[in-house]
């Protein structure tokens, strides 16, 4: 199929790339900034342009990959385009293609077109990161194209599903705390062991073991530590070992109690 | 070398096994209770007893791998029992012999014996799955056996290091929000999907990116999404869906605004 994409960011460059590769053809890519749509456009061998009223009428796919702020605006300068162009040219595509917007957290209603959807990957990208997409969960949402979504999807991963936008609203949030959330554990992590000169490394045999523990174990049997045993004493040596930050303090005594409620 | 084993949980279970795998002799378990003390003296076909008094005074190395609450009484106790049977028994082993505690958080101080040392393999550990202690990091602190310690971590892992008291309190802490506090984001994650009839397999890829990524940059460099870019619109819908749970509404608002704050 012919796509183009809308935005240029992590997420447009790993899936512009996929698509590529499963066959797919990029025609052109959109960004705001000139270097992010050369950028993205020279790794595709494909057009650039960072003036909605550029973007080409001929692609049967246009994917939005833009930020959420972002994306509602965006989506009606780029239909108002593909309108007025479709009242001189052929009338398959442009304003009748399919649209389809990335953002997890977003309704499909922010899509004024009439054939929509969400295409949601849910996974953390980074540019630099090289992604297995086959491994990477896809949920979909429309209510005019699901067909042709599906055969999108499956063109590069093994988990496609299908979900509401209320219910992904809710996966999305559970994906904050299963990623970002974590990865700042991580980070306070980091920074305790950088005040005391150990290297982050050591962390990696322990992070990758609880990372694995939840795929045989549900996260509230995998759960340890003084925590579990609400043990007062390593608690408080814990909290007199981080007098210097408050805010650590403030997360360490919030997590604690949470872990000891919810079990 | 011959060794006993004060303590039948998790800790105590696998360090065990891997001891008699690397060619090590285990000589008896203690556990407080019964069925604790025998289960894992069938699995290393040793004896075992729930009194203290009846710890026998042959091994080289008794490993103390019980809870931080009671670990100073019981080492009070085993040495008084040790020290007793010295006055009439072989003086090289017994009380003579090295004492190693595997608390992570407590002090070498609270062992009272001469030869003493903290062995303290940071991993978490189940006892229902394997562990690969080659891949576990084991710290070392002694004054007087760091020689012998060497000789023990090295027959199980290839990651062995020297630290002092005051930074492994770093380390242990450090390891809380890295593990337990990681978990505890799993299971509030897990519940969220729960309650929306989504299964928790669908978070396995992201779960594992997200711990695979901080292997090659830094988590504040790894980090993305609304917190990072301290996007209100995206906080405020996933506060709302929070609605009928304050406290996660609480952790989500702390969490947001420490990973805006130490950007």
């Amino acid at each position: 199929m012919d796509i183009i994409f809308i935005g240029a960011g992590n997420l447009a460059t790993h899936l512009s790339q996929a698509f590529q590769q499963a066959g797919h053809r990029v025609l052109q890519v959109f960004s705001r900034t000139e270097e992010s749509a050369s950028r993205l456009a020279a790794l595709l061998d494909c057009l650039s342009t960072t003036d909605v009223t550029d973007v080409l009428p001929e692609a049967e796919v246009y994917f939005l990959c833009v930020r959420d702020a972002v994306l509602q605006e965006l989506a009606s300068r780029l239909y108002a385009h593909l309108r007025k162009i479709a009242l001189t040219g052929n009338p398959r595509r442009g304003a009748g293609a399919l649209f389809l917007h990335t953002a997890g957290s977003m309704s499909l209603d922010v899509l004024p077109m009439l054939r929509r959807g969400v295409f949601y990957p849910m996974q953390t990208f980074t540019k630099s990161r090289p992604v297995d997409f086959s491994q990477v969960p896809i949920f979909l949402e429309s209510q005019t194209d699901m067909r042709l979504m599906e055969l999108l999807a499956r063109a590069l991963s093994q988990q496609v599903y299908h979900l509401d936008g209320e219910s992904r609203r809710y996966l999305h949030l559970s994906a904050v705390f299963a990623c970002n959330f974590v990865n700042h554990m991580y980070d306070l992590s980091a920074r305790i062991l950088e005040a005391h000169d150990i290297p982050f490394r050591v962390m990696y045999p322990l992070i990758d073991e609880t990372a694995q523990k939840v795929h045989s174990l549900s996260p509230r049997e995998a759960q340890t530590g003084s925590a579990v045993r609400y043990d007062k004493n390593v608690m408080q040596r814990h909290l007199d070992l981080l007098a210097d930050d408050p805010s650590m303090q403030e997360i360490y005594k919030l997590l604690s109690r949470s872990i000891h409620d919810k079990l």
